[in-house]
C-alpha cells in the first residue's frame, strides 16, 4: 500500500520538501526511479545524476536538497534513512506460517506459538524456538539448541546442537552453525580427533552470509557479539571471539582461538591465523594476512594490487633477491666511505 | 550401446583413419584406455605415450597422427572433439521423471510437463520451470523465480525468490542463488541493513560450482552473462556483472557492483575489490588481488610463489626496509656526485 | 557414568598420581575445569596456571606432575591422552537408530543392519552403506556410491554416483563430494563442458569440514588418503590426489591433478595451482601460494603479514620501483668503478 511522503517523513524524522501529498509506494535507484518512487543521495556519482532523476522523492542532506528543486526528504544520513524506508516499503512476504506439515518437531522442542517452521526443517530434543522466529524449508536446529525471538534461518541452514542463536538474528542460506572444529593431535604420523564439546553462542541482531561455517568451541564456546555482521563464505573456527558490531567481508577465514575487538571491518578474503588479539575499531583491508596481534586501532594491509604480469614478474624477480641488492649496497657504502678517506 | 568409429567421425565432422568399423564403447585416458575405449592426444606428455596406448582408437590432430599407426579420429582440435565425443558416449543415468511424490510445488507454479522435480524439493507460488529443467533432491526454488529450458540443479541447491536462470546451465550441489547482499549502513556504532530487493540474473548456458553464492542485487540485479563458467566456493556479491564466456576458478571472490567484460579468465583465489571494471578478454592469475578497474586486455598478476620459509622471512624482512633502502641509496647518490664534483 | 581416574588410567595407560578413586565425569578446560572434570597441562600458559586450577585431576608429562600436588594422571602425551578421555567420556548422543521413516531408500541399495539413515535423506539406486554407518537428516547418497564402516554423514552432505569413503570416516554439514570438475575446452569463444566420469575415493579416518567440496575426476578419480584431515570451506578440484595423514586448514584451494604428499601440513587459505607434485611432509604456511612442484621436505611460505596501511603503502609503492632501484644502483656501482679508476 502506498504512503505519502509526508507520513514517511513523520516516521523517520525527516523534513519534508515540495508536495508533502506525493504517493510513494516502493524504493528504487537514482537512474531508474520513476513514479511513486523514492531514491537517495549518498554519494558523488548520485550527486551528479541528481538533475535528470524521474523519482517522485528523492532523500538527501541538507547540502544536497540547496541544488534540488523536486520532491525530497531531508536528513543527515539519507543512505540510513532511505534503508529504514525501504524496509518499511518492503516487507519481505512470508512463504508460510506456523508448523508446516512436514516439519519434524521433537516433542520435547519448545516451540512458540508464533514461530514458523518450514518443511522438511527438523528440531532436536530440546530445542527452544523464540516468539517469531521464522525457520525456512530444509533446515536442521540440533538437541538443545536455542534460537531467539524474530531470528530467521532462512533455509537449507544448520544449527548443531546446544548452539545459541540472539534475537533478530539472519542467517542466509547454506549457513552452518556448530560443526565440529578443526581439533588434531599427532599419534606418531596419525591425527587423532580431539572432541569438539564447546558451543556457538551468536548474540543479538547478528547476520551470516550464504555458505559461512561457525565451528563450535573445542572446550569452551565460539562467540559471535551483538551486531555482528558476517558475509558470505567466512570460516570461522573453534574458540573464535568476534566483537560487537564488528564487519566481516566475504571468504575470510579466521583461525581457532584468536579474539577480534568491536567495531572493526575484516576486508574481503582476510585471513587470520589462529591464538591472535586484535583491537577494536581495527580496519584489514581486504586480502591482508593478518599473523600476529593487533594491538592499536587503525588500518592494517599487506596485499599487494595486481599490475601486467610481465612487469609484475620483473618485480618479484627482484624481490626474491633483496638479500642481493642489500649486500651490493652494503659494498657502495663500503667504497664511497673509503673514497672519501682516500680523497 | 557401442558405435562404431565411422559414426563418431560422420557425427563429430572426424576423419578416420584404419578400421572404421571398430566398435566405440566409451571414453578414457590415454594411459588407461583399453579395448573399445577411445582417447585424445591434446598436450606433449600425451604425445610421448603415444606408441604405448591400447586405446581402441585416439583423437588427434594432423601432426600427431602422421607419427600413429593404429587407427584414429583426426581433427582440428582433438580435446575439444573428445569432450563432444565423450558426452555423447556418457550420457548422464537420471535419478528420476517427472514430479516426486514427495516433492512440494505450489499450485499457482507452472512446471513444464517434461520438467524433473526431486524429492524434498520445494518450489514456491508462481515459479516457472522450462522443458526438460531438471532439479535434484533436496532444493529450493522461490517465488516468482524462472529456470530456463533444459537447466539441471543437481540437488541441495537454493534459488531465491524472483531469480532467473537462462537454459542449459547447470548448478551444482550446495550452490545458492539470490542470498542477500552484504549491505549496511552505520547508525553510530550499529550497522542497519538496507533492504537487498534486487534479482540474479543469469543467462544461457552458465555453470556454477558447488557451495559457490550469488547474491541478488541491492535494488537493481546481479547479472551473469552467457556462457559464463564459475567454479566451487566462488562468492559473487550484489550488483556484479559478469561478461558472457567469462571463466572463474574456485575460491574466487568478487565484491559488490564489480563489472566484469566478456571472455576474462579469473585465476583461483582472486580477490576482485567492489565499483571496479574490468575490460574484455582480461586473464588473472591464481590469488591475486585486483583492486583498481582494468582498462586494457591482458594478464595480470600480483601474486607471489612460495619459497623455503627461512629464506622468504629474510626476503619481506628485506621489503619491510624498502623505505631505508631508498634513503641509502638516495645517500650514496649525493655522496657519489660530491665526489665526482670534488674530483 | 562416572569412572574413577584409575580406571581412566588402566583404560589408557596412563600412571595414577594421588587419589585414584576419585570420580571423573568429563573433561573441561584447565581454567574452568571444577569437580569432577578432568583436564590437561600441554602449554607453557597452561603451566602458568596449574597451581591454580580447581580441577578433579590434571594430565601432565613427567616434568609438570613434579611441580603439581594434586590428583594426576601421568603420561607422555597429556594432549593426545586427554583426546582419549574425552572421546570415551562424551560420546555423542546418537539422534536416531534405524532407517527414519521419511528416508527415501532405493530398493537396490544394501544397507547394513547396524546404519543409520535420518529423515529426507536419499539413498539411490545400488549404494552400498556399511555397519554402524551414521547418516544425518537430510544427506544424498548418489547411484553406486559406497560408505565404509563406521563413517558418519553428520547432515546436509551430498556424495555424488559412484563415490566411495572408507571406514570411520567423518562428514561435517554441508560437505560435497562429487560435485563436477571445472573441466571445459574452448571452442571459438565458448567454453564446451569436458564430461566428468570419474570418481572421489576418500580412504578410512578422513575427515572433512563444513561446507568443503571435493570434485569427481574427469577420467580417472580424485583420491583422498588415509587418514587425511580436511578443514571447513576447502575445495579439492578434479583428479588431486592426498597423501597419507596430511592435514588442510581452512579456505584452501587445490587445482585441478595436483598431487600432495604424506604427512602434509596446508596451512589456511592457502592456494596450489594445477598439475602440480609436492613432496611428502612439506608444510606450508597459510596464505602461501604454491604455483610450482615442490620437491623436497620442509617449511614454504610466500605471504606478507600485515602493518599499518599507510607504511604498507609506501613499502608497495617501493616494490613497484624494484626495477628503477636495481637502475640506480647498477648506475652507483659504474660511477664508483669509474672515480676508483680515476683516483
Amino acid at each position: 500500500m502506498p504512503v505519502t511522503l509526508a507520513e514517511l517523513a513523520r516516521r523517520f524524522g525527516a523534513q519534508v520538501r515540495g508536495a508533502g501529498e506525493t504517493q510513494i509506494t516502493g524504493v528504487a535507484d537514482l537512474e531508474r526511479a520513476g513514479p511513486g518512487q523514492i531514491a537517495y543521495v549518498g554519494d558523488k556519482s548520485h550527486r551528479r545524476r541528481l538533475g535528470t532523476s524521474a523519482a517522485a522523492a528523492l532523500i538527501l542532506n541538507a547540502t544536497d536538497a540547496a541544488a534540488h528543486r523536486g520532491n525530497a526528504l531531508v536528513v543527515d544520513n539519507p543512505q540510513l534513512c532511505f534503508a529504514h524506508i525501504a524496509a518499511f516499503l518492503h516487507e519481505p512476504v512470508r512463504n508460510a506460517t506456523g508448523i508446516h506439515a512436514r516439519a519434524l518437531v521433537d516433542a520435547t522442542a519448545r516451540i512458540a506459538p508464533t514461530a514458523v517452521i518450514g518443511s522438511d526443517t527438523v528440531i532436536e530434543a530440546s530445542a527452544v524456538i523464540g516468539v517469531d522466529v521464522e525457520i525456512g524449508p530444509g533446515c536442521y536446529v540440533g538437541r538443545g539448541a536455542e534460537i531467539g525471538a524474530g531470528t530467521k534461518l532462512i533455509g537449507h541452514v544448520w544449527i548443531g546442537a546446544n548452539s545459541v542463536l540472539g534475537c533478530r538474528c539472519v542467517l542466509q542460506p547454506g549457513v552452518i552453525v556448530g560443526s565440529d572444529g578443526f581439533g588434531y593431535v599427532l599419534d606418531g604420523e596419525r591425527w587423532v580427533k580431539v572432541p569438539q564439546l564447546g558451543r556457538v553462542v551468536v548474540g543479538d541482531d547478528v547476520e551470516i552470509g550464504a555458505n559461512s561455517t561457525i565451528d563450535r568451541g573445542a572446550l569452551n564456546d565460539t562467540t559471535i557479539g551483538d551486531g555482528v555482521k558476517i558475509d558470505n563464505l567466512v570460516q570461522v573456527a573453534h574458540n573464535v571471539r568476534i566483537g560487537e558490531h564488528t564487519a566481516i567481508a566475504a571468504c575470510v577465514g579466521i583461525a581457532g582461538s584468536t579474539v577480534i575487538g568491536k567495531r572493526c571491518a575484516i576486508g574481503g578474503q582476510v585471513g587470520i591465523t589462529g591464538h591472535l588479539s586484535i583491537a577494536d575499531d581495527v580496519r584489514v583491508l581486504a586480502k591482508s594476512l593478518v599473523a600476529s596481534s593487533i594491538v592499536a586501532a587503525g588500518t592494517y594491509s599487506s596485499a599487494i594490487r595486481t599490475e601486467p604480469a610481465a612487469s609484475w614478474r620483473r618485480q618479484v624477480v627482484r624481490l626474491k633477491r633483496l638479500d642481493e641488492t642489500e649486500q651490493r649496497l652494503r659494498q657502495l657504502e663500503k667504497e664511497i666511505l673509503s673514497l672519501k678517506r682516500g680523497t
